[in-house]
């Protein structure tokens, strides 16, 4: 195993004192594991909070910002946070309108953000969650009931935090993330395994012209396991396999986000991206935004992951409003 | 070799047209290899061209907007575009205010941009060259004579951009962006080769348990390979390298870039940059600003490079101005 850390057992603690020393406007507990925005919304709003296991960086920290999450509970890595971490993630943010959490759809996940939704109404917090499982591939899968929950959480953190920061009350932002969560599948295609710091080793190994179709973001199986063929190929495959599920036509726009495994340069995610352009234009949808690069990655793992969100007047405008997040900013 | 491409022939040109499918606030010439902002400034202003060899994206590309780069040309994988393409470049944005060439140093770069700077004033265009060579691992190297120019190139971009588009003239902008490259020094580690397309494997090979100490950005030869170590260990060596090179002591402020190289996870950057962190404050200097993530890669290499600016006032006041590119966005 070749990483730059320290040892395996400290990869999170050291990796979270390196998020305090960057980001000076991000608050980190490290004694909890909990990062928060360093300056509190001045009026009170609901407050965003997601988690799950490191690895996937920039997902969760990463959006921690005025415009998107208030915070974000790190478990270690591919493993969910406990839910402590996550009643102190909510009573650190609460500020009296009420609690998002959102929950990739793992069971770990699901259970520890149950369990501290329960803690923290004891403690008078009102607490609302969002479940994420836009991935396509598979349905139930190693650590999953139902669909995994992937790429599509960066779209509801960006889209229901711009809503919270417009003071909308509990349940308007609740029901927003689940709309932008239905709106949205994702699918991806692994060209290596992530090689987890406690393990030591890939979680799987492929033939150097194999790929996994349909992988998980913990590397869960896809759906088979193929020659490695050429992007545009691949892409039509990934493409097609979503507009089926989706029902998408022709006239609707779309939010895409091709994401970065961890382990694949940018240049190829462009190639990536220009035939998923190209892909849609010819089903005659149209790419109203896009992101391009590492939002949600999984360690070391060469490959990518498409979501596509159906986007409408509303979902467009929240996209498009100010965020000031370490991964994601926009003016 | 595991690439998401289609051929190793249209790396660039699928690349491009997916940069110009992502991003509409470029425009990407996709004859002559140019990305220019899509909006050009309202004013006549000195307009900042640079480029290089493909397959250190987000550089340059990444860089084009108001507040940095006003053209980017890029040439094939690790290969330095030809002295047309730059001159296309510089006709595409000379406002009549001249042209600042940001070169990073490599003797094809080097000589490209010189014979484009030649062709442009021979077309009534102004030209002044600001070299980057901030790499402190070697004396000349594979392709460059003296120091190669890495990631000191993203605050050269950053700093005399932002002098630029407030309407400095040309020499005061060079003059800057000279300024901000002698400020700066560099140095890097990889845990892995980069595999250019046309070559299909890996530059160079590593062992299991091997690094290279002080490669460059096209897997050029460092001071020595050597086992993996703690990430701790690798800083204090990194850190102490460039201190004594920079002549940095207690009391002084720098800007802090800790970059991926491509294959490295940002889990492992923020390990590395808390890292960087302590063993800077032990010596007594501050990090008044910071960048964590992939600018300056090396297609697929595992690794990474720090990068120290000595920072002032007038550095600092800059860094801070506004940015609204793909890759670096400040409001």
């Amino acid at each position: 195993m070749k990483k730059l850390i320290n040892t395996a057992e400290t990869v999170l603690e050291d990796a979270l004192a390196g998020v305090a020393a960057a980001h000076p406007e991000l608050a980190v507990d490290l004694a909890n594991r909990v990062i928060t925005r360093a300056v509190r919304p001045p009026d009170p709003k609901v407050a965003l909070v997601s988690g799950g296991g490191s690895g996937h960086e920039p997902l969760h920290g990463g959006f921690v910002g005025p415009g998107m999450l208030d915070a974000a509970c790190p478990g270690e890595v591919f493993t969910s946070p406990v839910p402590d971490q996550v009643l102190a993630a909510a009573e650190a943010v609460d500020s009296g309108a009420g609690v998002v959490f959102v929950v990739k759809n793992y069971t770990g996940d699901v259970m520890n953000f149950e369990l501290a939704a329960e803690l923290a109404a004891e403690r008078g917090i009102e607490v609302r969650t969002v479940l994420v499982n836009d991935d396509v591939a598979v349905e139930d899968s190693t650590w999953t009931a139902g669909r995994r929950g992937t790429g599509a959480t960066v779209a509801v953190e960006k889209i229901a935090g711009a809503l919270a920061e417009r003071g909308a009350p509990l349940d308007a932002v609740a029901a927003l993330g689940e709309r932008v969560n239905a709106a949205s599948r994702s699918f991806a295609i692994a060209l290596t395994g992530a090689t987890v710091p406690a393990a030591g080793r890939p979680g799987f190994e492929l033939a150097e012209d194999e790929i996994e179709v349909g992988v998980g973001i913990h590397g869960e199986p896809g759906r088979r396991r193929e020659k490695l063929r050429p992007a545009r190929e691949l892409v039509a495959e990934v493409v097609s396999t979503i507009l089926t599920d989706h029902h998408l036509t022709a006239g609707d726009e779309v939010i895409a986000l091709v994401n970065g495994l961890g382990g694949t340069p940018l240049l190829e995610l462009y190639i990536v991206f220009g035939e998923v352009a190209a892909r849609l234009a010819e089903h005659g949808i149209t790419v109203a935004r896009s992101l391009v690069g590492n939002y949600v990655t999984s360690l070391d793992m060469a490959g990518f992951s498409l979501t596509l969100t159906k986007a409408d007047a509303q979902l467009l405008e929240l996209w498009n409003a100010p965020v000031d997040t370490p991964a994601l900013k926009r003016a």
